[in-house]
């Protein structure tokens, strides 16, 4: 039973509000009649991309409004008396009318905010280390520049491109022409794009097991039959890859700093991918979404740059069996919407075609201001900045978990806007998720990451957009929470 | 025979040079071998969506090049003798590789200005009547607030949702709530995402004929199949759309000024054209592109209005089988990229996880600044500033083409940017169109609009970004060029 339940994270109500109200009107209206059986929570927040207690607290609710009952032993059912009251006005709306008989597109949650809650889920920069005086200088310069009349280039303005060559070609080494540049609407755009040319219906494409869902269900909405490859340590387990038969046409990989472990992929991993991606002629999509926020560690070659070194020397016209997605979106704001592809020429010209018919161009604005921001010395600086900033932050949340050592496990610091706890197996993650939000705490549960069943124990530290003092705060009620459920095994 | 060739109209090449250019290399790798006949030019220029003289004149650049050869009464060749040199270092590039065995997209033509010519094509407004000032502290004001650190929600900020539904309330008598409006990354944006909620491969959509090219190739890129619909001084032909069997799951329509023709669709086809989707059950997509900018003539009511008027009172949520598209980019200027579309709440749910899957979101400056325009009085002085400056030029266009009733007749001017110049059947709009080049102005053909064989012969004036001296000179010519070739035949 396929439920038409649309959970909005960014919505006032909380989730489980919004899941109980839906199920209460489907149930008024007749679309559930009564008696009728309902999905297991587990099954409903698998459906719904939610966390199996959201699940629960909905159908707490209901029960508590007499909406529902339980059975002993088989489930969660209508109640027989509920008085159906179908809506004359809204049946319109509520029915499937002829020409939306397509199947819905997967729903996919985003992080909402709690204002009064610390909350560590990831995807938060800080927009803190960002110089006001720069910021603003970017924009006057923009806009005392008449706008142009007519439609740019759908790859996106020459400057741009030319900027975006040399800063890939600076810091990741890719040795890419402007052409091999593609503009686009942020990353995800550019997943969107690649799917959109290359992805047939039903078509196998690899992706890391756990990973970053808003890709997954892109690369599904598209067509796309996932095939997940799980992740180590090392990053993706190309062995594992290897085994998928018909080999997937192209794999999903964040190598910098995997989403969501934070384990950066292994040079011997990194070219073990390339080999399988020249053997079996398939395509490696590398998301490098934040690899400007790399730390102690040695940055690793892109895989783009390392195809090209491997290769009987540089092509200078850039990768060719990986597209390499950039994004502003970790470095200035998430809400710009600006990132780039850099892609073999073969699928170049498509991802063009595509994003003409798409949205024609990325805005001329944040094009524009973004051409000045790479092209002097700014964006260096913001990203010094940025570095220095989050190093505060990466280190007092080491300290706080060091402590914690065969507890909990805190790893993928070297990098990125956030780290992985992995929690021993006794101390399952979605108990260390309530008690935490009991106490004003938010965190994700690894489990929201999975495609398959979990195989791992953990919870994420998104710490970009908190305060030291939030960070201070909020681990230090985490750590103990894993004290004291570990004591309690 | 489907030929890799991508025009790309914004490219500084010609059209014929990039497909002359293209062909070439696949003579000269062995794509095409020596021999082999090559497609007329008739359907080269329909594959690839450009005129056939295009097409023409690329295959005579070959011919005079010594690449390819006539032979009588049986088509072209290529030349027996050409001497293949096989690229090895390219030829990974062009051959398809296996992750790129899906169908290439839709190639769609976007047209290149040359900056010595008179250009009369369509889409380009002007943003001279754009206040600097108002422009700069609109950008001022944005970049003077913080960024926002997160996503946010993926159908627009509220502050310009509401903005949006109050400006089509008092602009279109729509109303709706600010629940109903999606905010996009421009119109086109927002027919994907309608296709992509709805369309299933091969679902039968209805497009004026002629009608908007890109709209068109971007409803075929997610699997439509377009069922032409002629249009007439009425706009879309309601009788012809009623005999397509099964009934098309949606229309797509441009009421105010018919995209190519001009022409407004009267009330009584908007009335039956809502009966048919009640009736059959369809939805109505109404892309009211140009709407603010109207002269003479009274505004007819939207589509999505009527729907409600008609209706047992007005639904305070919006309107029930009509998607209303609208967008800023006549206004201010088509590299901008901010759309809306106001949808029924059953399709409106699907576009904003779509929206989610897709880009996130649209950009934040851009809402920002946009909100702030339409809230204070500034965008209603900027329409009025708009309407004020295409007066003057749409009357002078007017004048120059008054003496020439009975060769040719100027229509649509009452609204938008461009007029249509329909002409005597006597007179091909092509060899006007060939004889104007030479004479450094450039118009398009109304064949280019069309999805099937041309069935009228006129050619289209986009007025709004060239100056007045500009209108006077290339129309005078245009006029001169139509009265020699009426007397010639």
């Amino acid at each position: 039973m396929e439920l038409p339940i649309l959970v909005d994270r960014t919505n006032a109500d909380s989730m489980q509000e919004q899941i109980a109200g839906q199920l209460a009107d489907m149930m008024l209206d007749g679309r559930l009649p009564a008696g009728s059986r309902l999905p297991s929570t587990r099954s409903l927040a698998k459906d719904l991309r939610v966390s199996r207690n959201v699940a629960l607290a909905a159908y707490d609710e209901l029960f508590a409004e007499g909406y529902i009952e339980g059975r002993q032993g088989s489930g969660t059912y209508v109640v027989h008396d509920l008085p159906v009251q179908p809506q004359p006005e809204d049946k319109a709306d509520a029915a499937q009318p002829r020409w939306l008989e397509k199947q819905a597109p997967p729903t996919v949650a985003s992080p909402a905010r709690v204002a009064r809650m610390i909350d560590f889920r990831p995807g938060q920069p800080s927009v803190e280390p960002l110089s006001d005086q720069v910021w603003r200088k970017l924009w006057r310069e923009m806009a005392g520049e008449q706008p142009p009349d007519a439609y740019g280039p759908p790859e996106g303005y020459p400057e741009l491109r030319e900027a975006v060559a040399r800063y890939v070609g600076r810091s990741r080494g890719i040795t890419c022409s402007p052409d091999s540049v593609v503009i686009t609407s942020g990353s995800l755009q550019a997943v969107n794009l690649i799917a959109q040319a290359a992805v047939r219906n039903g078509d196998g494409v690899a992706f890391e097991e756990p990973g970053y869902p808003t890709s997954r269900a892109a690369l599904q909405m598209h067509g796309a039959r996932i095939v997940p490859v799980p992740v180590d340590r090392d990053g993706l387990d190309v062995a594992c890859l290897d085994t998928a038969q018909p080999a997937p046409i192209l794999a999903y990989v964040t190598p910098s700093h995997q989403y969501p472990t934070g384990a950066r992929m292994s040079v011997v991993r990194r070219l073990a991918l390339l080999e399988w991606a020249r053997r079996t002629d398939s395509l490696i999509v590398e998301d490098d979404y934040d690899s400007e926020l790399r730390f102690d560690a040695t940055p690793l070659p892109a895989l783009a740059s390392l195809e090209q070194a491997s290769a009987d020397g540089v092509h200078p016209t850039g990768p060719r069996h990986v597209a390499y997605i950039g994004t502003f979106s970790k470095t200035l704001t998430p809400a710009l919407r600006v990132g780039y592809v850099i892609a073999p020429a073969v699928l170049r010209d498509r991802l063009i075609r595509i994003k003409h018919l798409t949205d024609f161009q990325t805005s001329w604005p944040l094009q524009r201001m973004l051409t000045a921001f790479l092209d002097d010395n700014s964006f260096n600086r913001h990203i010094r900045r940025m570095r220095r900033h989050y190093a505060e932050k990466r280190e007092l949340l080491g300290s706080i978990f060091e402590p914690l050592a065969g507890i909990a496990d805190l790893r993928g610091l070297e990098a990125g806007l956030h780290a992985y706890l992995e929690i021993d197996p006794a101390v399952p993650c979605s108990e260390v998720e309530r008690a935490a939000r009991a106490r004003g705490v938010q965190v994700a549960t690894i489990d929201e990451y999975f495609h398959g069943s979990p195989t791992r124990n953990g919870i994420l530290l998104g710490y970009g957009g908190l305060t030291l003092d939030q960070i201070e705060r909020g681990g230090t009620i985490l750590a103990g929470i894993l004290q004291q459920c570990s004591r309690a095994c």
